[in-house]
């Protein structure tokens, strides 16, 4: 049977209305022997943060070649670009508004085009409803052999949020708020490469500012290496920074969302 | 491989249950060949509004042949009937308590069984889960080629709920609300071509009665065409006027609900 | 294509998260041609009991072969056997906490194995993501054809845990509560086979102390058997006891919860 097609879908339009279905049947209409996987479909209506992370965290694991199309689009309906970004192992469909950036840089671009041509959207375009009419038959016609060149011109650069930037400063990390997972771990966009800029040491013990709370935590190889109930900071299967609690909730301690800012201080240069 | 059998299931029994699965479980042992598609498991218990509106939606994007699976089912254990009907694209599998009629009026109905047959049923019936017993193993065996007709008897009409039905009288809309999405639009039960009995025009603003509320409301291609936070009519993806706010949530503005009547009166004849 | 090589998850990972699709990725990665399906993601963390029981409920519907990868597990990271086995239908793939032990008892024990062999595991083992990084992949190799005894040393005993026995006295039957589900059943360990024991007799009414309250209920063969509102316990598509009420929620009715204590006393026991 050859090569099957994966694609994935991340959205958020949850689950209980038939907007993902529609995208599935829309695709498989197109290319019948697509193989579709759910990233998520609860991102949080229009937050592009946690697109960003979570599409981060999926897409490598994924076979070369998988078609990931991401539909959090705050600005659905108006002028932004409908892009295809090929990178070194995956494809990504979807809004020009950042979504994308993280997970391309990740492995690296490739090439990109703007999505044009009206023959590969549905003939009927809605106004509401780019996922359905747009990105999924995008896709769809990429799993049966398009080439990016088709779909419309080269673009040669994306929207890269500025979110996606932590900074290490001397005696200080800044970053902020990603996402918080359903284990109420805190997320962070401080990535392992600048945790090791900051020469982090394995059993460390930290000062966090953690949106408008302080307080001290031990940087941990693991959750269960710190006693039950104590905070703890891992770099999280995403090798993003992660705030948690050995089994407890980190985002119930503090008034913390998507986007609240992140200072993690070396303890040393506080006391002296 | 030929050809793919795709099999949608619309349910009530949510995801945190293993209903869903022992049904998706039926059907790969059946036909091991099936690609299943979930098109909701959140439809409000007993809520035959809502499928009906779910399965209309969606069932039109399935290639042709898709068989649908809906239990829906407020009835289980009870003296109903259990249907098959083939339409002009897709083939119907449910109860028969009108859950089906919208979306196979919108195709067409070509022809329709009653499901009798024991063999094409699980051996141990259960009374409490048909889904799993009745409905799943019949949507496998239609997908492996079993025939309509050795399911069981003929029928020649199926339930239609008097709530498919919106009326459009001389200076007014009247209609009812099949849903509310996950982002608070309330969407009603007056399709498109009722719309264009009553001449609406781009713009027209209108008086609408919502549940026991009153508001101006302007009609318009898109959201985005109405000032941020103002409430819009549209025409949605799935062809049924949506009463909207533009970036906010039209369901947190009145007390609305599935079955709340909904009346949209022509404003000129107010004002004279 | 020959075999279809079909795949079960059953975690407590929700659907918000990039968890369960980077399993996925996981999975096709190693095994392209798998087919994936969803027991459920939501099972409450750390929830052991509802583990047992919704994958003793869905299993034995899946066709021979059928690879079922539990990731429910209040002790990852730490010191616990990560197991594969082999029963008279499936295969069974997760943490050695007994969450495996009633589907495998209800099918016969054919063997096992400890996963031990590292290159059957992702090369960049994290220390928080077990189900990704080890019960992910060995999943997918088992589907590629890979014998049970490759990946480690037999084991001949798995953990049972002790809340899968329920008992029968002279007058009493007592168990606890293993799940409560969307329609607020509240499954017990109450097998049929200890009900038989037990010489139930369909109508017959007993006297139930439900965690700290006591109520009359019937026993009956379908919910609509009783007055709409009336309590009935029925044994549910799963083969264990429920109890329910027509039309209506039991788990708000009661103070209950998973692990809580159901005991039934015979009726005339009481009176006399």
């Amino acid at each position: 049977m050859g090569h099957r097609h994966i694609i994935t879908l991340l959205t958020g339009f949850g689950v209980q209305d038939a907007y993902v279905s529609s995208m599935k049947g829309v695709i498989l209409d197109i290319c019948p022997e697509a193989v579709i996987i759910d990233i998520s479909h609860n991102v949080r209506k229009f937050d592009v943060r946690q697109g960003v992370f979570l599409l981060h965290q999926a897409a490598s694991y994924f076979l070369e070649g998988t078609i990931h199309t991401v539909v959090i689009d705050p600005g659905v309906g108006t002028e932004r670009r409908r892009i295809i970004v090929k990178g070194k192992r995956g494809v990504f469909v979807g809004p020009d508004n950042g979504v994308l950036s993280l997970a391309v840089q990740k492995e690296g671009f490739v090439k990109g085009v703007e999505i044009r041509e009206k023959k590969f959207m549905l003939p009927n375009l809605s106004t509401t409803f780019e996922g359905r009419d747009v990105f999924a038959p995008a896709s769809a016609y990429l799993a049966c052999g398009v080439e990016l060149e088709e779909f419309g011109p080269r673009i040669s650069r994306m929207v890269t949020p500025s979110f996606t930037r932590a900074t290490c400063k001397k005696d200080k990390l800044v970053g902020e708020v990603l996402h918080v997972d359903r284990f109420g771990n805190v997320i962070t966009n401080i990535q392992r490469r600048l945790l090791s800029s900051f020469k982090v040491v394995k059993g460390e013990v930290f000062q966090a500012k953690i949106a408008k709370d302080c307080a001290r935590i031990t940087f941990s190889r693991t959750y269960g290496n710190v006693p039950v109930g104590a905070l703890v900071m891992v770099v999280g299967s995403g090798n993003f920074l992660e705030i948690s609690v050995n089994r407890g909730c980190a985002s119930d301690l503090f008034k913390v969302d998507v986007g609240s800012r992140i200072e993690i201080f070396r303890l040393s240069n506080i006391i002296s």
